[in-house]
């Protein structure tokens, strides 16, 4: 069978089985979600193993160690693996929510019902975990679900797959509630790409890349987990030693993730207090600073900050930094530079913060925090698929609710319309 | 200047724009709306007279008359536009409410924020009604506008864009506010279809060839209003008189609506007495039948259903006609042929009532009472700009709220992740 028809009939599957889970109960979904953790469990053996070759593979081809040390899925992971399902069995479920009701003059009642899209086409790096995290998320919200995972991690996606469709299977989940697709030809993802009468939405899970190639494939609408040029503006009513705080926790907690800061703008007039506090403590925690031509004079160290360092996400000790002359100033950089991800304030001005928070094109603006909380459990949404910075369908952690649409429902007693 | 230029110019202009409309209160926007409906009424005259040149032009080429009733604006017409604007100031600002609001134990105050989706880029047939209606739902719900109409109606809606345009710089809006691609060119569309960096959603409003053209070409997410392949189902527990009077409506109270009924369904218990009164009220209502094998025995007038009929939106008095032996079935063929828009049951049967809304795949669903009635005005929501029926963003009317997201505002006190 070529990859098309590989690709073709595990879409049809899926889309088979995403009307039979629509009609689920919370109760019998969460059954099949119990049953895979203790499958998992019971055959941490085999996925071990199959992960071992994936591992070996990975040697074999001289790929990094955090790249191999990503795609491991060993006890520690598998337990990993386990509680991530019982978190979301303790998640409240989506479907069939009524989020408003009213009823019409002439009385028709109308209803507005969360319902799940149907079947979720997810394509991600070579992450097993990532089977397991899916595969929760898009069951307890009643969807189907197609994955494609990066070819590095093939054996233990499809020994991990294999242990989940036996314990839906076992719960009375319809055969496609999860399938993989097993033939690891790239030519796959461009194939589900334009399955459009089969995949409701497309979840790319990986780098720019991957971003940017279903960005101009996809015939499917897909929710974006982009880039992440995240912005702390420290304002002229900021408490400086708040302002430095938070701003170092922006930068140097974890700077690999999405929601840290790469660009700090502070306003001229805090600047000469501010910077040189700042200074000391990046450079403590070990932040390469890149700062334009005005904030070099108060942090002489640093490099200079080219045009483009603005637009780069470093993920890394790197920070830029860039004097303003006003909020609007701020604003504009922010709007002009930034991936509408996660941007802060830091002030102890009330308006300041109205202002920045309406005017800022972001998913998240933080005002006197860290950027860093941008997390679906941090925000007490629990697991997520990743952040959205798109602004169509969801923005911020994509978590269960946006694995749903709202449709109408409306009752009637042989209503026409005149 | 070139087509590309134009239109890049135009989509600048309306996103250094989108940023001051964000800001603005409700009062700003709706003063800019009366400023609008007041000179659109001082300057009937050279509206009219552009629309005679419009169809002046539209006679030359032989156009139908059908096509030119719908691209007049006479003193009637700019009577409806005037009434439009006025009808969505008086509807609710959706921008800046806030939705949801909790604070986490740390302290955090997490709130949920409608905001402006920023610019929104309109591609619409020639009916310059559109260039009223669009300016003032986007106004109103904080975005900018781009507008690109068809080329039959470019004197008219130049006419309209110019004068809304003095009336929003009268009322201290920015320049960008509303944008009109003045450039005919037909490469104009894909242009746009591409600046991803200042476009924010693309709304088409048009013919399948056009929708079609825009989910290949489009870079920017989409808000489809697509084909409204819409379904009746009379259950075996339908109460018969109800039923005839609700599909007749259906499909003939005005056929050329996306919500009309193109196919109905019938359980085959109900159809020996069901199907020859609703033939007798069909062909008083000139409706050609078109029925399957089954439902012939009992309608012996009606022509032969072919398989593509059931694909088919007619926007006709032609309908489709087809025997079911369960609900299962029902809805199987209604997720399979339909179109996900509106699709209703006629059943006294709660439980029946109840898994059909669960597992029809519709936009909307109706218990008992016309597919007519899915529509922002029936459904309250005020003017929309069509009805939507993908899944992704909204389903159903595509009014104020649609043209708003969300985004979450965290406030903190100093917080940082530990």
């Amino acid at each position: 069978m070529g990859i098309a028809e590989h690709v073709t009939e595990k879409a049809k599957s899926a889309k088979a089985a995403s009307y039979m889970l629509a009609a689920l109960s919370t109760g019998e979904k969460n059954r099949a979600l119990e049953a895979a953790a203790g499958l998992l469990d019971k055959n941490r053996k085999s996925i071990i193993e199959a992960n071992i070759k994936d591992i070996e593979a990975c040697r074999e081809k001289g790929l990094k160690d955090s790249f191999i040390d990503r795609l491991a899925a060993g006890d520690k992971q598998i337990d990993t693996m386990i509680k991530s399902l019982r978190d979301v069995i303790a998640l409240p479920d989506p479907a069939g929510e009524i989020t408003g009701q009213w009823e019409r003059p002439n009385g028709l009642k109308i209803r507005k019902m969360r319902v799940p899209l149907g079947v979720i086409g997810m394509i991600f790096e070579s992450r097993p975990n990532v089977c397991v995290e899916a595969s929760s998320l898009a069951i307890k919200s009643g969807n189907s679900l197609l994955l494609r995972g990066g070819s590095d991690s093939i054996n233990s996606n499809i020994s991990i797959i294999k242990i989940i469709k036996e314990a839906f299977r076992s719960a009375g989940l319809p055969e496609g509630a999860v399938e993989l697709v097993e033939d690891t030809d790239r030519k796959g993802v461009e194939i589900m790409l334009g399955l459009k009468g089969y995949i409701d939405v497309i979840i790319p899970r990986g780098g720019k890349g991957l971003v940017d190639l279903i960005a101009e494939k996809s015939r499917i609408p897909v929710i974006y987990h982009d880039a992440g040029i995240c912005h702390t503006y420290v304002d002229k009513a900021a408490d400086i030693d708040m302002a430095v705080k938070v701003c170092v926790n922006a930068k140097a907690q974890r700077p690999s993730t999405c929601n840290a800061m790469e660009t700090m703008l502070v306003h001229k007039d805090i600047a000469p207090e501010f910077l040189p506090k700042a200074e000391k403590v990046f450079v403590a925690a070990k932040v390469s600073l890149k700062a334009d031509k005005e904030s070099k004079v108060f942090i002489p160290s640093a490099q200079d900050a080219a045009e483009d360092d603005y637009r780069t996400e470093y993920n890394d000790y790197i920070l830029n930094i860039k004097m303003v002359g006003s909020i609007e100033e701020a604003l504009a950089h922010i709007n002009t530079y930034g991936s509408r991800h996660s941007d802060a304030i830091i002030t102890g001005d009330k308006k300041a913060a109205e202002k920045f928070v309406k005017e800022a094109d972001s998913a998240a603006c933080f005002v006197n925090a860290s950027t860093r909380f941008h997390d679906g459990f941090e925000f007490g949404l629990g697991a997520e698929m990743g952040i959205s910075n798109q602004k169509l369908h969801v923005r911020g952690p994509l978590a269960l609710v946006g694995l749903t649409s709202e449709k109408y429902v409306v009752t009637g007693a042989g209503h026409i319309r005149e």
